[in-house]
């Protein structure tokens, strides 16, 4: 690291919004923002700066990271400190984050602020951090790789016998190996007929021949996600499984195809599930397309059914098509790409054929 | 597992309360009441049962994990779905977790059942969990252990030259191979003065010759978190550093010492901390001694500063004095112990000395 990152003022005209303050307290958007990467601070933009409050535990390390003017809270809770400031401020009229504020949040500020008008204001940073930066763009492509190499590497250990669990543990220490932070979500190892929970947890389950292997994976490089998912096969493949992989394997394409700058998400989402409603298989497809990461691992754009809002240049979004049959199994393919002017460019290099083990 | 756990109803007196019903959305309190392991449920209680909301990616899962009636939600999102469910039986009182839903939210239910009024709870559910059952310190008990078999293996590895990232990735593996679910947070690994942070992130800090390792680790067993911090040196221990673990280790044994079910929270803190100010320390010890741990790595009760909560037999909490110099380094000692009628046991197996490696 050489020094914070400059701080971003949220996209927000406070005067239009005629707001004298607004006090940001969702996670993800506290670290866009500041770049702080402790669980506790929030941070009171006003027209002129803005407050990072935060608790002793990170004195040195908002020091080291963040660049407006910091505020340790050595008692009480950051929420009274900040109304102490606001307070002092004579600050009016105050916006808050009303997705990031809890019920009982509110009603703090409300009494702890009797003569500021509170009012509530929608997730602009969220939405800001939709379009990502060329340097937000290179940490995700930095993710991507290192999320593949680690799954290039970890699945050479799969074999028969070794259980969801192991597996999951191997490719997340291949992750760390090859530099992510962390995974950016719980690894998800299915195997057999578990393959049809979308969500799986890896659990005891050991492989047994004749079995589908669904990995979907993601890391996290200096907080930015990846996620991929990838479908193997322990010997040779039934007809019907190759089958759902074709059309699964089709309709990520369908998806990839459809994806460039002014089309809506659901145009996307329409487009790959159309080619499974073609192989009979729309029923099977419980989820959305895709979804957009970044900070976090499920940003908006969502690529669900009939959602209109519009792709840009710069978004970074999964395609992830998938079918699942109860009692049979399930297929999901998955790729990370940036939306581009013309297209996208899809930045995991992993092979989508359908591995045999 | 052996099919789902029977639900489990929060502790509170619905017609007491004057409630219809009671919507439960904090995550860890939908799993503590249901049993439910994804991330998409909430669960409205009513006088004579339960009714368990998620999404279709979890159809499958939810029937095999929660014993209360579960209802699919497949369009539009899990609070209408409960809006329309309280609006058809005209539910005219319906109680709201305030610390786990949004003013977003309350706003949302405030418009779709305008003639239900919408009553603030307190987190009974929360409270419920500070006590834990038999079964849960049993699982607490595993993942304490899986916990120090993990540090004991990944220990080995630590020698001049690894990284501070290298170190918790082996960690991280070693729980998993001992059957852990995942770390129960983001295990701490600081080497040198970066030991001085109490919430260090591992980075690509190399450790050299004569130098504080700081470990902070925890497992998750069943969804179980137990948490662990212990302290090594690369080398010749330095007087002051010995100096300065001495005083720790004695505040840490004097915080176990002060547990037992009917003494203050805040009693058990202000005997850790007495002793850091025998010693000069009390300035460098900047959090408090301990905190609940359960199906969150944080929980009540909190054992700070004039903390008045008394403790129970059968709460589970960690004891946990650190003291920390800027530029110098920091140590921290820790353990997770049940408090009992007359003492607490302490779980944590692996030893307090100070490991020269």
């Amino acid at each position: 690291m050489t020094g914070p990152q400059p701080f971003r003022r949220p996209a927000i005209d406070l005067a239009g919004a005629q707001l004298e303050a607004f006090l940001v307290t969702g996670a993800a958007n506290v670290r866009y923002l500041t770049g702080f990467t402790g669980s506790n601070g929030v941070v009171l933009v006003t027209p002129g700066g803005a407050v990072f409050f935060t608790d002793p535990r990170y004195e040195i390390q908002s020091a080291q990271q963040v660049a407006c003017r910091v505020q340790v809270v050595r008692k009480g809770g950051l929420l009274p400190a900040v109304a102490a400031y606001a307070a002092k401020r004579q600050i009016r009229a105050l916006g808050f984050e009303k997705d990031h504020f809890s019920y009982q949040q509110h009603q703090y500020l409300s009494t702890a602020l009797p003569r500021a008008g509170l009012k509530p204001v929608e997730d602009v940073v969220l939405k800001q951090r939709m379009v990502k930066t060329d340097a937000e763009i290179a940490l995700i492509r930095h993710s991507v790789l290192t999320n593949s190499n680690a799954f290039a590497r970890a699945i050479s250990t799969i074999k028969s016998g070794v259980t969801e669990s192991e597996t999951a543990a191997e490719i997340e220490y291949q992750m760390r190996k090859f530099g992510a932070d962390r995974p950016s979500f719980e690894t998800i190892v299915a195997f057999g007929s578990r393959t049809a929970l979308p969500h799986a947890h890896p659990g005891p389950r050991a492989l047994r021949p004749n079995e589908l292997v669904l990995i979907d994976m993601g890391s996290s490089q200096e907080g930015y996600a990846s996620d991929m998912t990838r479908v193997l096969h322990l010997g040779r493949i039934p007809r019907k499984t190759e089958r759902m992989y074709r059309a699964v394997l089709e309709a990520q394409l369908a998806g990839l195809d459809a994806v460039r700058a002014g089309v809506t998400a659901g145009s996307v989402d329409r487009a790959a599930r159309q080619v499974l409603k073609k192989h009979g298989l729309d029923h099977a497809f419980t989820h959305s397309t895709g979804h957009g990461l970044g900070l976090e691992i499920h940003e908006p754009p969502r690529l669900g059914k009939g959602d209109k809002t519009r792709l840009e240049a710069g978004m970074a979004i999964t395609i992830e098509p998938g079918a699942y049959l109860e009692d049979y199994g399930g297929i999901r393919i998955e790729d990370t790409v940036v939306v581009t002017p013309s297209g996208c460019e899809v930045l995991t290099p992993t092979s989508k054929e359908l591995i045999a083990l």
